[in-house]
């Protein structure tokens, strides 16, 4: 049994209260705490030494990161966030100074945010860093944007370019909480994540939770500077192309919206977001597989999210 | 730099918002969300295999204690719980059913107290287990039972038996939710904890946070059983009485009263709980440390519980 199989095991049947309006399977877990204009937000992001930062990652970005992760989740939804409590898992041997810079960078934007940092946790783990952010937030009532609302023939955006994160983007980027905020209280968008796991495997999970597929185009897919000059430095066969399909940790925002609405999203957006790109890349259709087209005609996308050349 | 030291240098100046009542330093962070009769409790708790629970413990059992753990931190706080994210760090080899086995036993418990589990995640951890969860909760407006209420005079009162748990009672006890929602709604409680790190040291935290010093009864110490039965086995050296002060993992509450209000107090818990034992341990005073009384006289009790016999 794989890692997905066992969460698919696990999240069969949780115990569950009236509270939850959406439990195990979106970017947060949603829940209705009895306020008239809002539901509450509620997220766990872990960090692991060696998988999600290298001990030599410096140690305000490893904190950047470890938060902004968290934050991301909240963009998915359209949220805005309000508290995190801090949990280290420590190896016998850790250096003071290296937690205290990782408490400054997550410090650091968490304030640009004003998200309260209210409490945590330090453990042991013996062989390395273990770090988890709990995360609160808030959505306004009804309109947390969801993974399961992407229907047939809406139009898919996707903000930023994407590919090449682990060069450097991954312990920096902002998190497109703005963004977020303004697709959610502007535009009629139907199904929203964060791109956090690659564009193809990210984009499966919208289809999943919505019951649809969707025909990307190629030429489309906005593939970053870095994705590129990866392909020429490392000769590791990844194209570009694949690499922005599959790198991961890009954090952007891919969403759809009615394709009648797709023309007046790409204006407003412009408007406010001149400098952050923004791409339709394809439209979301019937069935429940993933296509990609491009000038030799239309390929099955595998669900690594890898192009099949047959 | 030891633990302890590096949290007060991480705590001392964490970013925080309008919506924070109690930050850092108490059972749970406490928050205001702008409901008229509520606050919201916010907690996380991790253990970590090999440390909190050994790898041949049964699954199931690990499950409970890991949301039992965090649920006793509710219940410190007067509090209601109402959700958690579980964050699973998972060797490469796992063992699936092991997995499935706690979560079921996170599930009987989390159903018994109306806790929904509303997702988290699973990572990798490559060497050990580590399990983190994360709980929202609520208390009565203005009625979070926090540490730093006590006063000089107080009776101190902790509730069952203390010391050897780790013969068993860590794993399998019953988090005092009942006991602390009665606590909260009927008695005048001016501080409470749950004894997770032993007598000694969760009695300095109340002292702490109030600014006050207490005396305790030595022969008033409710000392469990098992602490008695390893006191002979282990010959380690550790009297039943040190074992109470210092075992640590007890989930029991002590709390504080006003001296007049501590034998209706008796009187009430009696009626209410007639199989759970209610003990008055000693009084808060003036000052910072903690006295222990016997017939030979008062003796200081050092920083981690331990009693200096002079």
């Amino acid at each position: 049994m794989n890692e997905i199989e066992l969460i698919q095991c696990l999240t069969r049947s949780l115990p569950t209260n009236k509270s939850v309006v959406v439990g195990a399977g979106d970017d947060c877990a949603v829940l209705d705490v009895g306020l008239p204009d809002r539901f509450l937000l509620f997220k766990t992001d872990a960090m692991v030494e060696g998988i999600h930062f290298t001990a030599e990652a410096p140690p305000e970005k490893v904190g950047h990161k470890a938060l902004a992760r968290c934050l991301s989740d909240i963009a998915a939804m359209g949220g805005t966030p309000n508290s995190a409590l801090i949990t280290l898992g420590l190896p016998q041997k850790f250096e003071a100074a290296f937690v205290e810079n990782l408490y400054t960078g997550m410090g650091v934007l968490a304030r640009r945010y004003e998200v309260a940092i209210v409490g945590g946790e330090t453990t042991t783990n013996p062989e390395r860093m273990f770090i988890s952010v709990a995360l609160l937030g808030w959505a306004a009532r009804g309109k947390a944007l969801l993974r399961s609302g992407a229907e047939v023939g809406d139009a898919i955006f996707v903000t930023g370019e994407l590919g090449g994160s682990r060069s450097g983007k991954h312990l920096e980027f902002e998190p497109r909480l703005k963004e977020a905020q303004f697709l959610a209280h502007n535009l009629s968008v139907h199904a929203m994540i964060d791109v956090s796991d690659g564009l193809g495997t990210d984009l499966r999970h919208v289809l999943k939770a919505s019951r649809v597929g969707a025909e990307l185009l190629s030429s489309s897919i906005p593939v970053s500077r870095e994705a590129r000059r990866a392909a020429k430095a490392e000769s590791s066969g990844k194209t570009p192309l694949l690499a922005a399909l599959t790198d991961g940790e890009d954090f952007e925002l891919l969403f759809t919206v009615a394709s009648r609405d797709a023309v007046p999203a790409l204006d407003a957006w412009k408007k406010r977001f001149p400098s952050v790109p923004l791409t339709c890349i394809g439209r979301i259709t019937a069935g429940d597989s993933i296509t990609i087209r491009d000038k030799q005609g239309v390929r099955p996308l595998t669900a690594h999210g890898y192009v099949h050349f047959s």
